[in-house]
């Protein structure tokens, strides 16, 4: 068995192992802190409705956020109540959420096709990635290509502040972040987690749970790269811009400019890539 | 619209886009190259089984990873025929895969099982991780504790190894790679993908495509980091080492310590993080 005991400095997202570190040809033991991932299940009515990998933590806000961004509810109003899962002898489970959605909302008429939705998730759209954002667009219309400016200058900073926030993790290096910020750069919100979707989610179920959503005006901040889906949960979300250290796939950027999003990759402290709607950043 | 065009070099997997490029407060308009990401829809018998995200390319390995990978088959025999979907007037559809089971293995009963098991994943287990992992032993036996020997100056060379097979890709910044290796550090096969699972099912269908499954004594190298999935489909394939660039979570060296895989982190030219089974890795 390994030797592993979970941190007294955060022991539900951080483990410490004993490890070989090599270098060249010498060994040496150590101890390494590793990114906690455990399973977490949600469950509407007792039936399970899928097991998400995940860093511990936020779990509820995780939950509301999964459930808008697959589109098994439209608004937190639609959920009665997040709790824990319990097992046969009534005793809470750490990792199951049992959510109950509200009868008047039609719980039973409803649940299939939340079922049917995660399942298939798209299926309608195989055919081609222009096909999954049309049929994206006609439950969600695009944002408003409004008069917001963001500045450059308070883009570039955006990086850093991300980077000083993560200090306690970022020795694990195995952690994805992704944060909100306002107008001015000032840091509202910072999730991690070892899935980088998560992060995402996590963001979005805390504004569902604290009536902050949508995120009008917001800006998104991820630490990696930015694909289809980041920017459909970005768009559900009603953010306007959409920042990323790394790269973005073809996908976000086709579909960001579709959906009126500024999107930004490789950010960096002085410099940035803008693929859409550059319109909105200025001097 | 964006001003796109699929780059001539790789039009598959490599598309050039218009980017404003902000330097402090110039801007610059400049062509970059994004990584191409598509949706891949797999059926069975019609029936839509799941949609992936995924870079075009090696989409029949990816079918056929995904398959095995996710319990909808245990062996390469149980799939008939892959092969392109139809849309409405006969013609082949780019990204959709039919997939046919072979009637003898009992199809009709097969496929609820099949899609259950997809849809449900594993949700049995969704109480921690170590039942998570007990779930999965069941099924799949621990590899051997053998004796094979690798050589760290082997291992260490691995890392650039790969970059320089990633060479054309590098640039977009968007990809991640899995590679296969041999015992004396030979490399056997590379593929890239915008998803990190995805490239891994790739390695695992050409071996089922091509008879060399499974991976026995091979070493799997992958680019990012080590997470509970990508350690259950290198247990699936037989693959005794699985190397990474960057850290394995709290799962992952869990499942690898049990599973008698040697799971390596962080490595670099010169050195590297043993997590399990060290006993593998000789001067």
């Amino acid at each position: 068995m390994i030797s592993s005991w979970r941190s007294p400095l955060d022991p539900e997202r951080v483990m410490q192992v004993n490890v070989t570190h090599w270098q060249d040809n010498a060994q040496q033991f150590r101890e390494e802190q590793l990114t906690v991932e455990e399973p977490l299940e949600l469950r509407i009515a007792t039936r399970s409705l899928v097991v998400i990998m995940r860093t511990p933590g936020h779990d509820r806000e995780l939950a509301m956020g999964f459930l808008l961004t697959e589109g098994v509810i439209a608004q937190a109003n639609e959920v009665q109540m997040v709790e824990a899962g319990l097992d046969d002898d009534g005793l809470p489970l750490a990792n199951v959420l049992e959510i109950t959605l509200h009868k008047q909302r039609g719980q039973d008429k409803a649940q299939p096709a939340a079922f049917e939705r995660h399942f298939v998730v798209s299926a309608s759209c195989g055919l081609c990635g222009k096909n999954n954002i049309a049929a994206l667009m006609t439950t969600t219309p695009p944002l408003d290509s409004d008069t917001q400016h963001l500045s450059a200058a308070m883009l570039y900073e955006l990086a850093a502040r991300l980077r000083s926030e993560q200090a306690v993790f970022e020795h694990t290096g195995g952690l994805h972040a992704a944060a909100i910020f306002d107008e001015q750069g000032q840091l509202l919100l910072l999730r991690e987690d070892v899935g980088r979707h998560n992060a995402v989610d996590k963001l979005i179920g805390h504004s569902l749970l604290h009536g902050t959503y949508p995120y009008h005006k917001r800006i998104l901040l991820v630490s990696g790269r930015t694909s289809f889906e980041i920017l459909q949960k970005a768009l559900l979300a009603r953010i306007p811009c959409v920042v990323a250290i790394s790269a973005p796939s073809s996908l976000a950027v086709e579909l960001a400019e579709q959906s009126g999003i500024t999107l930004i990759g490789f950010l960096r402290d002085h410099s940035m890539n803008v693929y859409t709607h550059a319109q909105r950043i200025v001097r």
